[in-house]
């Protein structure tokens, strides 16, 4: 029986998930609420979400140390938590851990990037998932990681370290435009995947990308109206050329910034993980590793760097 | 004074303008109701609409005729007016006219595109404004005429008629991203026009377009949480980057039909006008015409393509 070292929380905008956590980095017990970071106002709110995912699991002798990671870091969470600059291991993001008043929990920073001219980017809960994506495959110190979902990001890992990135906003483009726009009215609320949809949208970014998004988004609309695409294949192929866009142009970033030959790597939702490499396929890019929920190692990594582990 | 010889409506999905017009183009007279075709449903509700709208005006002898356009005639509308296929013109718009049950009222068709391999693209309303221009303009015969909007038409007059065409759901995804993604929630609710922002957003889709619309996006929330950006600017700068990728992937694909010897016109309500055409001078390239709102002069000229005067 593997020994509890810590409690990891996962704490989202919309749900959080905690963990308890062995010293070898397995997830001993799992709890997941719809308590996100967003959906709580005031201190008493976030202390109460916080003893009911891992109240029980504290009062054991001697207490757990508590570590959570995301947008709970935010300016719209419990503490607003500053940003680390990039590059930024795992050093750098123990040395910024911050805690709410005088609770037990710490939090992990987030990752500002400041890539010259170009607007700086942020990430708050992905610089969690590549430590642990690093603690487990440190052939990764020297990587390209995406981790897709609302906002996907793109990321050089160098010697260790997080180095340049960029978001994408996919997941929320086709969230908002499924549900908000002219779009998604031709869509039947469930559908089952249809892969065949998926994949030429993706050909229709990787193919025909210059006549841009605001253009090629129009197609959902016509291929729906004029039958071409039967309503229930339309969510798909929106997923496509939306995530094809992400491929078409974070492809070019990759290679841009001489990136193409070190190992590429999916982190997150295996569903998601699966489609992204569907389509990077659909590119001629093969994923060198694909991983799934990476947050419970890099909370344990993360505590260890930063010796809150008695 | 001018003597009324058409009562031409133009009928989108929200609203609807009806005019009064003279044999000479002249607006005599003009409505607007918030009576648009998708907030309305079943022929009664439209038969009310219509009398409220012009009731008054039909009940002088001779009656006038009727003709509205625009989504009145979509598969949400009062009836479902088929597509007439480009390449289109007054006479073949005229043609397929259509009169919703014993009404008086007649409904120009909206226009498909099929360019080949690509998916469709289509328009209704739109079709009537281009005729309105080319009536008052007969230099546009061969052109390239920009109509700004919810959902921007880029088209290849030819001959007079409408050849193919290219939609961008610029000003959709403004809106649906202010109202309903994180972009938002930065943006105070009411804000002063910021040309300053806007030609920033403009400018970076311009030199950096190719690091993906999914990307820049984000750079909203970015440049705000990092405060490079007043929360007042962000709107602005979100209408500089879409229509900044509109026009990136507008003018490569009037570039690449060979249409840049062509008049380019800008046809549509004077503020959106104003910051298109804006926004193509900061990419070197000027607008030839710009025209209000032509489609009274379009449905006048359809009107008498259709035989409908007396």
């Amino acid at each position: 029986m593997v020994t509890p070292v810590l409690i990891g929380i996962d704490w989202g905008s919309t749900s959080l998930r905690a963990f308890l956590i062995g010293a070898d980095g397995s997830v001993l017990r799992e709890h997941a609420a719809a308590k996100g970071a967003s959906t709580l106002h005031g201190h008493p709110a976030f202390v109460a979400a916080l003893d009911e995912v891992a109240g029980a699991w504290r009062r054991a002798q001697p207490p757990l140390p508590l570590l959570a990671c995301g947008m709970v870091g935010s300016q719209h969470g419990w503490l607003e938590v500053p940003y680390v600059r990039a590059p930024a291991g795992a050093t750098e993001l123990a040395g910024g851990l911050a805690q709410p008043g005088d609770t037990a929990l710490r939090i992990v920073p987030g990752v500002l990037c400041n890539d010259g001219l170009l607007p700086p980017d942020l990430m708050r809960g992905e610089e969690t998932q590549i430590v642990g994506a690093l603690a487990q495959h440190p052939q990764l110190a020297d990587s390209c990681v995406i981790l897709p979902g609302t906002h996907s990001k793109w990321t050089h890992v160098a010697q260790g370290r997080i180095g340049r990135f960029a978001t994408h906003m996919t997941g929320e483009l086709y969230a908002v435009l499924r549900q908000h726009s002219v779009l998604g009215r031709l869509m039947p609320p469930e559908v089952t995947p249809d892969m065949d949809a998926f994949l030429a949208g993706v050909t229709a970014a990787r193919d025909h990308g210059e006549l841009g998004l605001p253009h090629q988004l129009f197609a959902v609309r016509s291929l729906g109206v004029t039958a071409r695409l039967r309503p229930g294949a339309l969510p798909d192929y929106l997923s496509g050329l939306l995530i094809g866009h992400e491929l078409r142009a974070g492809l070019a970033w990759r290679a841009g910034h001489g990136l193409r030959e070190l190992p590429l790597a999916l982190v997150g939702a295996a569903p998601l993980c699966e489609r992204y490499q569907l389509a990077l396929a659909h590119c001629g890019q093969a994923a060198d590793l694909v991983l799934d929920n990476t947050a419970p190692a890099g909370l344990l990594a993360l505590a260890r760097a930063a010796r809150l582990l008695s």
